[in-house]
């Protein structure tokens, strides 16, 4: 599984699933997706009956490797659109927090102590391994002010071939402590020029790992330095991660910060951050006259709904967003999310939406079918990749995990060890069916195989070719 | 682990935790519990260095088995207040339904194919089978309205060693098809009783399962039925379960088809179903009266949060219920709920209660020890066995479950299988914060073994003693 191994050009065989549009899926029971050697989809074929007919129409595949799903499918990788892999050990520790004192009491000093590269190692690597296991194929992560420990993050990443977008940190306000920050704009400017040189030699294609800039979010930074990060990423052409308007009192605090401010969106347009390779993490709380800053600049959204539900955020209205025209992704946001998974995380999207609906109107919720679409080409497009993967098109890189469910035999299963995973098929389901009940009950031992532009990434021991 | 293997006295040693009150956990590191041959808790030492100490105060013990979690803590079993077994094929299947539509499109035609004891013998052991791998050590279960397959989930919860309470559904108006519904009063009374009299006869004295009546809710029930089974209840002082107050056309309906009655909650009490020992499940949208009758009346309430976010019924004012004085557990509502954990149901209650917040006061916000409370010691008093289980006190039955976490080595995990669950310790966390990664990122991984009335019910390879 090492990231150098070849590939051979394999035919991966039986059902698969993928989003056709926002709305619908597209269900193929007898399917065959051809990949090749550069893991790229070269041919698609529907209502298969046996793969000697592949073989025979496509001639020069006669010696490919053959992959089989007998009793699942397969389905595009996750996009995980904003992630703290260095919040990675405090998953689930929140206390009776909500954003600010939450930074202070669990997130700085955790993040603080990722200087060390020995703790970085063990946090990133089991967090990267952790994320593969969910099906996470590509994933914009946050690292730490460290830039030697963010640059460990991308080297674990391109060693493992997770596709990530590697971001090192910069703020140089007050609001973080004095043992825990930028010391100036030009050495927060240096560190993160360095981190986008080292990541870019690492890969200089940036076919597997990309460097991203990242201010934490505009109460950490001073204009001075939200200004340089601007001109940074016009200099390098680099992607941009930032918050915005996550909670109530941040956005309070944000206009008492830049008063000369219209919004919190200016303040990042005033600095030239607001770009279409801008992803803005939350938008919970923007304005109508936000909402159509951040879509004439064609910014993206990472909507993050556990972590806004477990920190009682707000509800973002995804529905307004997307009739914006705004591409929107999931992100975990872990640690503020309690979960690594995708899969939770399009689970609490739905959640959240009904919320929405509750207290609006039902065209506010996200039906199962949106949720996977946010997933996967939804989020492709909130990191630049919709022309290379979230779905199984002709042309498309093979980012994909192979789903498993259980199946309940006569009698019942009296173990009760249920390695299978959580989700129990009878037998009377419908392939639509199972994607529903992996959907809502489904978890990362449903993933059993995990690939990233056709290399196997991640297997469980109920992975059979 | 058979019901009937006799149980050797036993130490259950190392760190337990349970709730003390609604607001407050007790964390103790270093616990020892002795649980005698007919599983009632004899002694609770704490501070024990070694257990030779405990075997010399109470000497009678000296042969006793130990039983010792090293990495994790012993909790007390979980109960659930309220769920469906007859629906568990159907979990995870909603499509775009609310109420009304689920039950005819998903639950009534699924229900109704329970006639089969073959199915119903497939189904109902694998339910108990998954409820038990969560921890779940009391349930209370809606069958279907046919008494021999009701009276088979009895004996399937008496062999594996649940505690149940079990209820036969009665129907008998037009809201429920022709092919699924009671013939008459008489008819849903007649097998109703005989479900009873079967239940009792198998567990005279109720120690492991007990009869429910169970009408199914206000509009599927004449108002006779529901007089008829009032009345039988007195008779035989069973208990009772129903739906209440669950989404805003259901309550709109039984107003109309209730035209006498002055609320839902009145509907009930004028049967004479309104009483101490009655579980209703829902409770969304009760009206400050309605809240005041339910707590005049001694009944109880079961919250289903995931239900009732799943199907956009609404969300459950928690505080409100508790400030009234009302016993609040948790239910699952499986197929409503689409997990059939307690663990998950915490979450649910939890996110649900920030959601109330976040419309109204941060006082309606639940804690973690809050939630815990509710899924042990308020569901312990909705099922009327607060004397007996929901904590580790002198007296009580030994109703709990191992919980074993996840240890990162040094380096991270490389491997990605995680057999040992979601949850990840990395070594810093206190005990405390051990609890709330395990409610935050658990499952049924990290329930390695589970106990009712001192016997083993229910292992994973993961327990080791």
């Amino acid at each position: 599984m090492a990231a150098s191994t070849p590939i051979p050009p394999t035919i991966y065989l039986g059902t698969f699933v993928h989003s056709k549009s926002l709305s619908e899926l597209e269900i193929c029971d007898q399917g065959a997706i051809g990949v090749d050697s550069a893991g790229v989809i070269k041919f698609v074929e529907r209502d298969v009956v046996r793969v000697e007919d592949v073989k025979a129409k496509h001639w020069e595949w006669k010696d490919a490797e053959v992959v089989r799903v007998e009793d699942g499918f397969f389905f595009p990788g996750f996009i995980d659109t904003h992630t703290h892999a260095s919040q990675h050990a405090n998953t689930g520790l929140f206390g009776k927090t909500t954003l600010l004192s939450w930074l202070s009491t669990y997130t700085f000093p955790m993040e603080a102590s990722l200087e060390s590269l020995t703790k970085a190692l063990t946090i990133y690597t089991n967090f990267v391994s952790r994320t593969l296991s969910h099906g996470t194929t590509t994933c914009a992560y946050y690292g730490t002010i460290h830039r030697f420990s963010t640059n460990l993050l991308a080297d674990i990443c391109l060693e493992r071939g997770q596709r990530a977008l590697v971001g090192r940190v910069c703020m140089d306000t007050d609001l973080s402590p004095e043992y825990y920050r930028d010391t100036s704009v030009e050495s927060a400017i240096e560190e993160s020029a360095a981190s986008i040189d080292y990541i870019r030699s690492i890969d200089p294609e940036g076919a597997i790992v990309r460097p991203i800039i990242t201010p934490r979010f505009a109460p950490s930074c001073s204009a001075s330095c939200l200004a340089a990060l601007g001109a940074l990423a016009q200099e390098t052409a680099a992607h941009i991660q930032t918050h915005i308007s996550e909670n109530k009192p941040e956005i309070e605090l944000v206009a008492s910060l830049f008063p000369a401010s219209t919004s919190y969106a200016d303040v990042y347009d005033t600095a030239g951050l607001l770009t279409p390779r801008t992803i803005l993490a939350h938008a919970v709380h923007l304005t109508p006259a936000e909402v159509q800053l951040v879509a004439a600049r064609g910014a993206k959204i990472s909507h993050c709904p556990a972590s806004n539900t477990a920190l009682t955020s707000g509800c973002a209205p995804v529905r307004d967003l997307l009739n914006a025209g705004i591409a929107v992704g999931l992100g975990t946001d872990v640690s503020g999310g309690f979960s690594p998974s995708i899969l939770e995380e399009c689970r609490q999207a739905i959640w959240v939406s009904r919320f929405v609906a509750m207290a609006s109107s039902d065209a506010a919720k996200l039906s199962t079918e949106e949720a996977l679409y946010l997933a996967t080409r939804g989020g492709a497009a909130v990191v630049g990749l919709e022309s290379k993967v979230g779905g199984f098109d002709v042309g498309m890189e093979f980012d994909a995990q192979m789903v498993r469910l259980g199946s309940v035999s006569e009698g019942g299963d009296q173990k009760g060890e249920f390695e299978a995973g959580p989700v129990d098929v009878f037998g009377f389901e419908t392939t639509d069916e199972k994607v529903q009940k992996w959907v809502y009950s489904g978890d990362d031992r449903n993933t059993v195989a995990v690939w990233v532009r056709g290399r196997l990434v991640h297997r469980t021991g109920r992975y059979v070719k």
